[in-house]
């Protein structure tokens, strides 16, 4: 049987930045499209051109997509001709293979929010898509509340889409924009659209989680003919969300009747980067990743019922629907168990440090990740740290040097032309071939203070008597602060992510109700992880 | 026209506690039951007697509750009578009027993890469901794996069920455990079942979230004719959690055909407790509520896009599927860069600054929110920063008191016990009433150090001269860290919230590549906007 090819038309950095407290900046939005593009979606959506100042810088600078990169616009207002429209002309401006129009095809919509008759919203829908077709760009439009007009005057809907059908659109989306339409009913409307002659070959499909069937009522117009399937990574989107593309492109790659029907841009290969590619967005908004989500989430296929947890072991098919590597996540059988401590001996063997089978250190190194994750510790993906903390506890820790004390002071004042200037200054002193070591920075560098952190890190490894060397090619890459008990007076657990010249990458992490100091822990542990790695190596 | 009856069985207490990281104390399985039994649903599972010391203390104290109190357990094993198996006498000594026991109907599992004949399994599930009737229970069974198990050996999985309902099972659940079957298939196969002779109103449905479907998934049953509802509150449970309620109940109270054709125990009053119940289950698993949750996440009814703002204020339906009041929860229209001005004049209004239409001042306002935005600030949630920017900006920004300048010391050292200890010490220099006033505070309180941003907040609000008195009442409680552009010489984002003695509450933000900086600006105006308020009587 030959497969019919689906299309996926990717949201993320337009309705996905309406998500609340998302605010993607243009390098976010690259990194995200680089990462959109490797997964292997059909469409980016970038933005709407003319609306938002990173929008608009991140078109002067497009990337380079297999993907087509689509900007987002409204239909022409009426009175001006889409020609003069310097709103579509701002969109039209940012040069892209596509562009995605919105426009009212819900009679109430036409009258209340637009004002205007209905024939004249027939003829700006009209106008706004011929000119993007006669200036050689593939046309889409979105047809807001398409569910909700059609329910209230079906034949005004069907007009709205036949006429952008003969201007030329490629895909018309369904949108059911206030997201409460549920699946049963997406799926009938979607059926009776290509009745009525508008083809399924032609037709989109935009949901929103706002009864959490947004998943559930893509599939359904797929199921009805629908061959574009819009969405965003994670769900974000205003609201509640849009669909969520992380959950879709498993279902259609994996699961019947969608994996024997149909086709994507999607190969099994890049679902193996699912996973990290929806924890990727999450650290760049900071988030805390949802742990219950489908196929991606931690949780996903943690099996904490005794009764699982045992046959998982005898067979992994008994309590998972997939195999969790699919989609690049992995199994998890709590610590508690028989099955936690090969799990554990597994992670030490990763990090070069091999310990019998029933080694009573075991016991202890799982009873000190308990006790430190009690207290706000996160062990997860700082592995650097997880790795420190099994070498005490097995006595393989080497003596490199220590902290005797430090000291940052952050001072805000005037300068002499009476303008406000802040500036950091640490010392700190060290102990190392039995030689005590003092060390002064500060945090100004070309770009101005840096603040604290990069005065006290700048002080720390200044003079490390025989390891100051090593560290040169040592850099620190990422700083995630979270506050993991609420209130101002709860505690501050930091990630450093640093990386060095070998290419090698690491996590560590430090917990203290003082940021400064959570800060310094996770530094320290960066930087023993480093020297024990170059001594070994 | 008549309604049909639909039963909701809450699991919270039982399959909610599977979640990882999830752990109920007795105390707070008897509040969430108490909760549980206002919302009116009919039945809560309470837990599993016999498997886990809290469950037991559960049902010891058991909580009067005009809902069915149901304990869960396995049917018998096989070489033992169901009088005599122990496992069995600790579910029925709970003492419930209903019992559920989950039974296996998947012929896999029967002779791979059971290790049974199929025959045997027969036998086994007969003689468990007589006992519980003979004993004067309500009898349930839960059919694990019934999807799988149906499509595996549809005629095995159906005698299963016949053989239960022989012996007297008032309920039969069709369980999809692993949660992979999508919603067409639920469909189609619990009106199979129907259709070989188990009556509707007999069965029930269970589902879970592995594919973003289980909602879903149970509509699709109940269309086919199921009449009992099982889940959780917040989509708790194993992997990705059970069938959300807190989604299911509002969807079966408001929206169509659900509305029309159904009636369950909750009322309307009571779903306006909604949001708040999933709040208060949060609370207790001291978990941050999702924003994003259907129905009462806070921002389901957030509306972000510029035009979708300007269309809810002439009329909410326009971007609402229902009205957010019916369960509990409200409207946000938060400040964002793609905001439009009326937006922006509706939220100036609720600040108590009135601007006409089209003054100058509103362009301003959007230009200064856009630039402080595209530097890292974000106003969507800091609306009391919002105000001052505003206030600046129309020249309304009372003359309260000028910071000087400050200086912080974060110290780390050993104390006279040999032990580190750290400390903060922070110096504030203000202008007030013509005056400059200095002030030092220390981070130590009765728990210890603090860090350096408490000892910095201590000092700022020390001596502020006629207004200090005024913030006797202020709290800080809450504190958000961001680093908006990756790596240590990135941007910090900080959000602090505060409340006062007038059960006001307001956020405020600060940007900065030093964190204490961002911290202080974020400080300064929760500050400054307090006094405003107060000021104005």
């Amino acid at each position: 049987m030959t497969k019919t090819r689906l299309y996926l038309y990717d949201t993320t950095l337009r309705d996905g930045q309406q998500t609340q407290d998302v605010q993607f900046s243009t390098e976010e939005k690259h990194q995200i499209a680089a990462a959109l593009d490797a997964l292997g979606v059909d469409y980016i959506e970038g933005g709407w051109p003319g609306a938002n100042p990173t929008d608009n810088a991140f078109f002067d600078a497009a990337p380079k997509t297999r993907a087509k990169l689509t900007a987002f616009g409204m239909t022409k207002r009426l009175g001006i001709s889409a020609q003069n429209d310097d709103v579509l002309a701002a969109v039209m401006n940012a040069g892209t293979e596509s562009v995605c129009l919105v426009g009212k095809t819900h009679e109430f919509h036409v009258t209340r929010a637009l004002g205007i008759s209905l024939e004249e919203n027939l003829s700006l829908l009209r106008d706004s898509i011929a000119h993007l077709t006669a200036s050689g760009r593939e046309a889409l439009f979105d047809a807001e509340h398409f569910f909700d007009g059609y329910k209230a005057n079906p034949e005004y809907a069907l007009s709205c889409l036949r006429i952008v059908l003969e201007a030329g659109a490629r895909w018309i989306v369904l949108c059911d924009t206030n997201g409460g339409t549920l699946p049963a009913e997406v799926g009938r409307i979607t059926g009776e659209v290509i009745a009525a002659g508008i083809p399924g070959d032609r037709l989109g499909i935009h949901t929103h989680d706002d009864t959490d069937n947004a998943v559930a009522c893509t599939l359904a117009a797929v199921d009805a003919g629908a061959r574009q399937i819009q969405g965003t990574l994670n769900g974000l989107g205003e609201r509640c969300g849009n669909a969520n593309l992380t959950a879709l492109i498993p279902i259609l790659l994996l699961k019947e009747p969608y994996a024997s029907r149909y086709e994507t841009g999607i190969s099994h290969k890049a679902l193996k980067s699912l996973t990290r590619t929806s924890r990727m967005l999450d650290e760049i908004l900071n988030r805390v990743p949802q742990k219950q989500a489908a196929f991606v989430g931690a949780s996903a296929f943690a099996h904490k019922a005794g009764l699982h947890a045992s046959a998982i072991l005898k067979d992994p098919s008994t309590y998972e629907h997939i195999e969790p590597a699919t989609v690049g996540n992995s199994r998890i059988i709590p610590m508690s168990n028989q099955a936690g401590q090969s799990n554990l001996r597994r992670r030490l063997t990763e990090a070069g440090l091999n310990v019998a089978k029933g080694d009573p250190a075991l016991a202890r190194i799982l009873e000190e990740v308990k006790a430190r994750e009690a207290i706000g510790y996160a062990y997860d993906t700082a592995q650097a740290s997880f790795e420190l903390l099994a070498r005490e506890a097995l006595g393989q820790m080497p003596d490199l040097f220590e902290v005797k004390r430090y000291r940052v002071t952050v001072e805000r004042r005037k300068n002499k032309y009476n303008r406000m200037v802040s500036l950091s200054e640490a010392v700190v002193v060290v102990k190392v071939d039995d030689e005590k070591r003092m060390s002064v920075s500060e945090s100004m560098d070309e770009d101005g203070d840096r603040g604290p952190v990069n005065a006290l890190s700048k002080a720390l490894v200044k003079d490390l008597g025989q390891y100051s060397a090593m560290l040169d090619d040592m850099r620190l890459v990422d700083f995630k602060v979270r506050i993991t008990q609420g209130g101002v007076e709860a505690v501050t657990r930091v990630i450093i992510d640093s990386e060095d010249g070998q290419g090698r990458r690491w996590s560590t992490v430090g917990v203290s109700p003082n940021i400064i100091d959570a800060s310094f822990e996770a530094l320290l542990d960066a930087i023993r992880w480093k020297l024990i790695r170059d001594l070994k190596g």
